[in-house]
């Protein structure tokens, strides 16, 4: 994106930092724009970004340097062991890893329930336009999360939470088929670059420790990733050979690395498993059914819940939130809202208490494929049993007759569940259900997402959102053709679009489009009738009889003025 | 779209005629899905489609054939005469007009309201799956149309009606700045193969009049236009020149065209201009800017107004429908459900009951730009103030952020809007507020608005509407990526996207998918764990402890049978 009227700008931050802002200048006595931005500061991948947090984090004084878990071969999964060919290894500055000191708890939930504000939610609160103390009560309560691993010091603090602006996230990540490690750290930047708040690495396939090494190193986002994936490459890819100890040492070695927050599928109960025998499409989250066939193979409850408070006390030292997974979300119309999903609902809303008794930070995960009359009722039900704990849901897609466009079937999903209060919406791509999203797919995922986000914004009637709406209909309105440009979500696109039939220089500033023409536009013919008809009466509310007097004077004049509609068209 | 396993088949219709459907046919010991189909029986432009309809009219006895009226120059338009050049001619069979004998009715209104079902209700009957009797009642009621001018005898009857399938129309016409006539007629054949319902041809450039005439010959779709445009070329551009007399001769050579319905903004009184006048975007409908500047510029009601029983009379005769247009729709979501909006609404009620005393069947326009929470009031008001006539609407769009994307934040509202019960919805491209759209951008429209009708038949519980998806569900749950693609929406599309990944003539029937690789499938998991767990309990209802112990036998063959989860590859 290389729109010459859009830059950044900081306001003042927390402890000399600058919090970032996308500035559009506008012309025509307009004021500037300011729009949330998401794209950090820019690196260079080899060196990564600056650890803007780690002077918040050590001057806390509760977190302690140590070595670390040591390195095993497997880390970078099956593949890499096969291949025998080391991937490259991230250059930049090697930290060591950080942790709570003994006795101490570091997530922000504890700090905010012992009353302090701490430099990321003054961040936070400067980047959503709210007071502090705000943001801190949100996190206390449980509304709102903070994803902010202390070993990802070079994320920007943001807020989940539905009395926040609606955030996306976009999935990268590499399969067995396909993908390099450069390719997954350009997908990260891009996609930060479009407005994503998040990034999930879901890789699955080889390197999968050292390509988020690499993203995270570079990444101004919270990074999420599901570590039942690298798990089970760790055990060539047999579910059945999973145990606790492998999936505890996944755990450290990605909240060492500085993952942001995980999704644990705990809710995954071996109960619930034949719930799911005569659904059309059985279950469809891939953490889902790897805990499923441990289940049923093991004929033992599912070892995430078992463990749940061990999980928490980990993730309580290194303030990586839970992203508690829906691994039994519908995958089709005909599953939406049956009983293995609720059911498992009910469950995380359990495990959300436990949770927040260690103060750790907790988001749900929700479906999924659902028609549009049942989208209400999940977030209804989430509401209620999970205690408002934030809701993060993949779409919903509202149809399932469409692939190649799920971007779409899904943004309609999405923009309706963040209306209804959903905080976080994980994109679909248009490759869903049908390959890896490359570049283009990323960006036509986030893009589809920040309109359904925007638009429950609107919906919601978050303060400030239809700003950016009315600036960019006054741009449209006026034919100010390059401030409408610098608005648009996509400004390369929308001027692109308009260069195809207008090519012409000249066009960029013409007082019409290409719809009507230069001779015959409605929008120009509306300004006119505005002109004329502003003049009946200054406040605009006129009885019929004022209007019909106003009128009949106007209409002679505009008569006498030789009747002129039409903006001259110098041609 | 050349999907093989796609073909037309079709059912019985009245009198010999032949309904059409597309069936896909599926492997696996599916049966084939039928869908609705719009892409009629093909044409060559050059001699257009057999008048399928024709026996029907004539053998009613209560129309006559006549000379019709000259054909003047002015007829296509300024840029025309301007030019010189003649355009080229339709070739095909010419008929003589047709016109309601003196004394008679011959809207399908009449028929209905007469208890008579008429072969055009039977074959929406038929299209349809329900009676044809209700048909006929829910038109005699005018909570349903059947747009089918009987001077376009081409088309296939259809409905639109809230109890029916959701429709979508696809806009198409040159301006003075782009576009051929056989442009014009390739975007409306390409628009019906992807499933727009009706075409409106929107042309305001050069040769309407011929241009519509090659579309309508060629048409398997009911055609609606906006007349007020080619009555504003015939005065040269100036609103203010506009009169009744000039408007009925458009109208009447537009009847013996065969145009099956008429935007006509007849509620834009004199009265509410001045409501608009603090909008932030004014009058954005052409048609709503013109009538507003001949209201003032002559200070007298809008002329469509007060004459308006005389048009009733006109239509009646030829079985046009009204499209009772919404010259006041808010082009802004900060101008949605304003006064001027609702006020013409309300007119636009009035107006509906003098058309039914016609005879004349109606739908009504709506908006727009509107916020998600502001949708719901603007179909209930219609439905309250309009006495159920159908609504058809322009998305609405649900945020004006994002041009270059507007058939996306569009599909959202119009999918919504859908749901609450807007009969036809009319799609907007990538190219809105930009550009004409062109091929690729109609295909673009028109997928993105079957995805929102869909998604709104299935909100509403449409009979037969989710056997769609399900058929498409079990496909991918299947692994029969064949039969995945041929219920696509868009076969072509979603066939490539998998290739882009998995290029290979055997992944076509792998069970696997790109996002996960070939050793690690959720689906695949899934389908095992519904084997092993269906086993546990026939009826797959089981009390928890039958599927303790159930699990525990289970598990033990699973042991035994080597813990085999996933297929074997042949690679």
């Amino acid at each position: 994106m290389t729109n010459q009227a859009r830059s950044k700008s900081y306001a003042p931050g927390p402890a000399g930092s600058r919090v970032p802002f996308t500035e559009v200048a506008l012309s025509g006595g307009e004021p500037p724009v300011r729009l949330y931005d998401t794209s950090g500061p820019g690196s260079d991948p080899a060196v990564g970004l600056p650890p803007l947090r780690l002077p918040w984090i050590t001057g806390r004084g509760d977190v302690e340097g140590y070595e670390g878990r040591s390195p095993a071969a497997r880390d970078d999964g099956r593949s890499a062991a096969r291949n025998g060919e080391a991937p490259p290894q991230f250059a930049g500055e090697r930290r060591p890893p950080l942790r709570a000191r003994a006795g101490k708890r570091v997530t922000q939930m504890h700090y905010a329930r012992r009353g302090e504000i701490t430099a990321e939610m003054e961040f936070v609160a400067t980047r959503e336009g709210v007071e502090p103390d705000f943001v801190r009560a949100e996190v206390a309560r449980g509304r709102a999360i903070i994803p902010n691993n202390i070993n990802h010091p070079e994320s920007e603090p943001m807020a989940i939470g539905r009395n926040f602006l609606v955030k996306v996230n976009a999935n990268i990540g590499n399969s067995a088929v396909t993908s390099s490690i450069q390719e997954e750290v350009d997908k990260m930047t891009w996609a930060t670059q479009w407005g994503a708040d998040t990034v999930m690495d879901l890789s699955t396939g080889a390197n999968i420790h050292t390509t988020r090494e690499w993203i995270i190193r570079n990444s101004p986002v919270p990074i999420g990733t599901v570590p039942i994936y690298q798990a089970l490459e760790k055990v060539n890819g047999d579910p059945t050979e999973l145990t606790w100890d492998i999936y505890r040492d996944t755990i450290i070695e990605q909240c060492e690395q500085g993952v942001d927050y995980f999704t644990v599928h705990a809710g995954v109960l071996l109960r619930y498993v034949p719930l799911t025998a005569k659904r059309v499409t059985g279950i469809v989250s891939r953490g889902g059914s790897i805990l499923a066939a441990w289940c049923l193979a093991h004929h033992q409850e599912n070892f995430l819940y078992t463990n749940f408070e061990e999980l928490c006390e980990i993730l309580s030292a290194y303030d990586v939130a839970f992203s508690l997974g829906d691994g039994l979300r519908p995958g089709s119309i005909a599953d939406a809202n049956d009983d293995a999903q609720l059911s498992e609902l009910r469950t995380l809303g359990e495990l959300t208490e436990v949770a927040w008794s260690h103060d750790v930070q907790v988001m749900i995960e929700g479906p999924g494929h659902v028609p549009m009359h049942k989208i209400k009722e999940n977030v209804d039900l989430q509401l209620e049993v999970c205690h408002e704990a934030p809701f993060y849901t993949l779409g919903p897609l509202t149809t399932d007759i469409a692939p190649g466009y799920d971007h779409i079937t899904s943004a309609i999903g999405a923009a309706m569940i963040g209306m209804y209060g959903t905080a976080m919406l994980c994109y679909v791509t248009p490759k869903e259900h049908l390959g890896l999203p490359d570049r283009d797919d990323v960006k036509q995922g986030v893009i589809a997402y920040k309109i359904a986000a925007h638009a429950a914004d609107l919906a919601k009637g978050h303060p400030g959102a239809q700003e950016w709406d009315d600036a960019l209909s006054r741009a449209r309105f006026d034919f100010r053709w390059r401030d409408q440009f610098a608005l648009a979500l996509d400004p390369d696109t929308a001027a692109s679009y308009h260069d195809e039939t207008l090519p012409a220089e000249g066009a960029k500033t013409a007082h019409f489009c290409s719809m009507c023409g230069p001779k015959f536009c409605s929008m120009r013919i509306s300004q006119d009738v505005r002109d004329f008809a502003a003049g009946v009466n200054g406040n605009g509310v006129v009885a019929d009889e004022e209007v019909v007097l106003g009128l009949k004077q106007k209409s002679e004049e505009f008569a006498a003025g030789g009747s002129q509609i039409y903006v001259p068209v110098s041609e």
